[in-house]
């Protein structure tokens, strides 16, 4: 008998199970290096602020205002404070029952599911009903909260795109579920072959699966890509058939540095398609505060609104919703604002307009900075990032590479990037974290260093990595494209 | 085959099985009144700024600039925060990494986590390490962390005091665990006996249950009973011979209304009962910003301190709270406040002390008032509530009144407890959500309507108990005492 009650024998297998790699082997070793005084690029985790992007003024103005609310009542307060966020303090303060000190409905404030309701409405064209959004603490809790409902035991199965979040996979193997894996094609650009996903589902139920949900992020994480609504029809259709319910990743739907393929929600494309489909699949849809051109990370705020339920279904989900009270809410007059910006006219709106389309111009340029760096690398491949807010190339490792990292105990991609972090102290998560093909290898970085430091960064890179290559490059060959 | 992928037939069970009645159908009824236009005095949940409850200013300043830390540049801000606000604004961004909108480490912010170890010591007398204390979003969050890490199916058992907080019974269900009860005694103003808690895990193992973990609530929700050093200790002994991780939610550890028997808490008495208890009991505190006096619920902050798990347990405590991220940054900055709040001699020091002070000897009046107003009325026998913020008054129905409950379809308690909603706009919860002796019903209410509304509430409430009895008063006896 072990000696203590929680030893790591004793500990819950699902727990042991499941990896995080965002914050795994690379994260700690990086912050380690920074403890000991190495300069580090964080580019592990899609953390803008952490980067030096400046917080939006208005939105910080009216919730400093709803947490301070005395100052509502002081003479000065208009020398510090615009007259329209302090009508919005007031304004979101008279949806709380005593401020964001109090609790709220477990749903989140019904105000606040409110007004991001009516933006769904304004975004899709069709009705939202804000009895079927739920306010979160960050998008990653509502995920965990609708597999939590879905998984029963190992044998459902959610069917999740590959390369994926590892969000879903850390998720599912908590849960004690079965990821089934969906190929994303790399050399169309990440796209998603419905085909593929037909031979995903085969294969899993021949092995017993009964696989209950789908997963997409749309735009791609780690791979950027933005899915078009012929495809998003498809993926619909293939729920309908096969009955499963749709989980739609929307955190990025602002993230989008190309004109060519604009977000389109998959509720707006469930909508369009009418009966049967829009009535019977059913859908949860899924944003935050953390991403767009907000990246407000630290303040943990999303939604996710849901389609098709039926009312007892939500009903429980609100049951276990309310076992943890409430979601901050701070961050939920957060989500208010973000879907319900300053408008034209009023005074915060150029000021708000300004920043905002500096943020996203200048993701824009990095985005194609990266990639392009990327691609005059040796041995590295890269699909430009459509959306979202990272870059995931390819590495093509020699074999002398591929037998060093053996001799080191490491799969080769995390070899490649801890010998990148230590020559250049900037942090990626390799590719195994995601799931990519057997013998392939990437890595996962964010476009957030700021704009003047990137062309650095990237040379920095580029010199890392091709004196990699050159070192291993002993002309037997390299892993597979 | 449903229709549907996620049916309540097709729902996990385990999310079915759990009950969370603090938000149950009590409050979904007194939710529906409020809509109708009836005034509600929600006293179901521990929510003191939703029943008018002030927030302390100096803490709500300090986090007002962390979120608008443009304001810091201004020459105006003197205008409307005390330097001293100012500077511990400064303070607390400079322990961030890009600010409010960053995510932190997964654990919370290494800054605060060394502010809350040295509050631990202070308290206590005994070194606390940082690096074993996570912040969390409330204390909630970190009981279901642990849980999920203790609990790997149906056969590992947690003892659980009832009446107990159904929090716990609720995450014991969502994680599939079972739930072992041990009983408070009432006529010992809900004190703990180990007798009784040795049987208790005798009559589980000897229904093949693995007890793994006890749950203590010290000061006790709902019953309001401060333990004693003595039966801390006896408790600490039975978990080093039963080999149990003693689980010490100690939120209400300031709420404390007599002085006969102050806070103490677990982890002072294990360290000093010495060696080897206090190597080797394994032990997880809890704590929040949601309940002493500063009742910041709506803020979602919390912390747990662990003592005496192996490493190895701690790492994979980090890496599943990793998956989502990080808590909320600024209710960290909270905790950071409220185990560090202003000194004498600090600008905002007497406003603090004299707003904590307040609502302190308000509470304590209230606590009295409200076993005072119970115990005048017909039927009804409560404990002084010693400490929480909870009064949990006995209820000793007619028979008669059981039978209505029966033919109405409600639990003897529920029924009493809607009755006294529609009558009165009183929101409580019925005992039987927090488990109490077979025929044997007690309601739950907080003791924070506002002092001056106190009367009054306790009027209407001796008012329809007094009527109630007498209208079910047949003279053939009643529920057990």
């Amino acid at each position: 008998m072990a000696l203590k009650a929680l030893d790591y024998d004793t500990l819950n297998e699902n727990v042991k199970k499941c990896q995080y790699a965002v914050r795994g082997e690379l994260y700690l070793r990086a912050s380690e290096l920074q403890k000991e005084g190495k300069k580090i690029i964080f580019t592990n985790v899609g953390n803008p602020h952490a980067l030096g992007q400046k917080p939006l003024t208005f939105p910080r103005q009216v919730v400093a205002l709803c947490q301070a609310p005395f100052l509502l009542d002081d003479p000065n307060v208009g020398m510090l404070f615009p007259a329209d966020a302090i009508a919005r303090a007031k304004h979101y303060l008279s949806l709380t029952s005593g401020g964001l000190g109090a609790y709220s409905d477990s749903r989140g404030l019904p105000g606040v599911r409110k007004e991001v309701a009516e933006f769904i409405q304004r975004r899709d064209g069709y009705p939202s009903d804000p009895e079927l959004i739920f306010l979160t603490d960050g998008a990653s809790k509502g995920v965990m909260q609708i597999l939590n409902c879905v998984i029963r035991g190992n044998g459902d199965g959610i069917l999740v795109p590959v390369p994926q979040y590892p969000l879903y996979s850390a998720t599912i193997s908590l849960l004690g579920g079965t990821l089934v894996p969906y190929y994303l094609d790399e050399s169309e650009n990440w796209g998603l072959d419905v085909a593929n996903l037909r031979q995903s589902v085969a294969q899993a139920r021949s092995q017993g699966i009964t696989v209950r949900a789908m997963v997409i992020i749309n735009p791609g994480n780690p791979t950027g890509q933005c899915l078009s609504e012929a495809n998003i029809r498809e993926i619909l259709k293939f729920c309908y058939n096969e009955k499963l319910v749709l989980l739609g990743d929307e955190v990025y739907q602002q993230n989008i540095y190309q004109d060519e393929r604009p977000f389109i929600s998959s509720k707006k494309v469930l909508m369009e398609m009418g009966s049967p489909f829009s009535k019977e699949v059913q859908l949860v849809s899924f944003h935050t505060v953390s991403k767009g051109y907000w990246g407000e990370c630290g303040q943990r705020g999303g939604y996710f609104e849901m389609t098709n339920l039926p009312p007892r279904v939500v009903e429980e989900i609100y049951k276990v919703a309310s076992i943890a009270l409430s979601p901050n809410v701070s961050a939920q007059i957060f989500m208010g604002l973000m879907v319900n910006p300053p408008k034209p006219g009023d005074i915060s709106y150029d000021q708000f307009a300004r920043e905002s389309k500096g943020i996203l111009e200048s993701l824009r340029r990095r985005a194609r900075l990266m990639t392009d760096g990327f691609n005059s690398c040796k041995n590295v491949v890269c699909n430009f990032t459509e959306g979202a807010m990272y870059s995931f190339p390819q590495i093509r490792l020699p074999t002398g590479a591929l037998q060093a990292a053996k001799q080191a105990g490491k799969v080769p991609d995390v070899f490649y990037c801890l010998k990148l972090l230590e020559a250049t102290g900037i942090s990626t998560v390799p590719g195994s974290g995601f799931g990519q093909k057997e013998g392939v290898f990437h890595l996962r970085t964010t476009i957030l260093p700021a704009e003047d430091e990137m062309p650095e960064i990237m040379d920095s890179f580029k010199k890392f990595n091709d004196e990699f290559m050159t070192q291993y490059d002993n002309n037997f060959g390299y892993s597979k494209m």
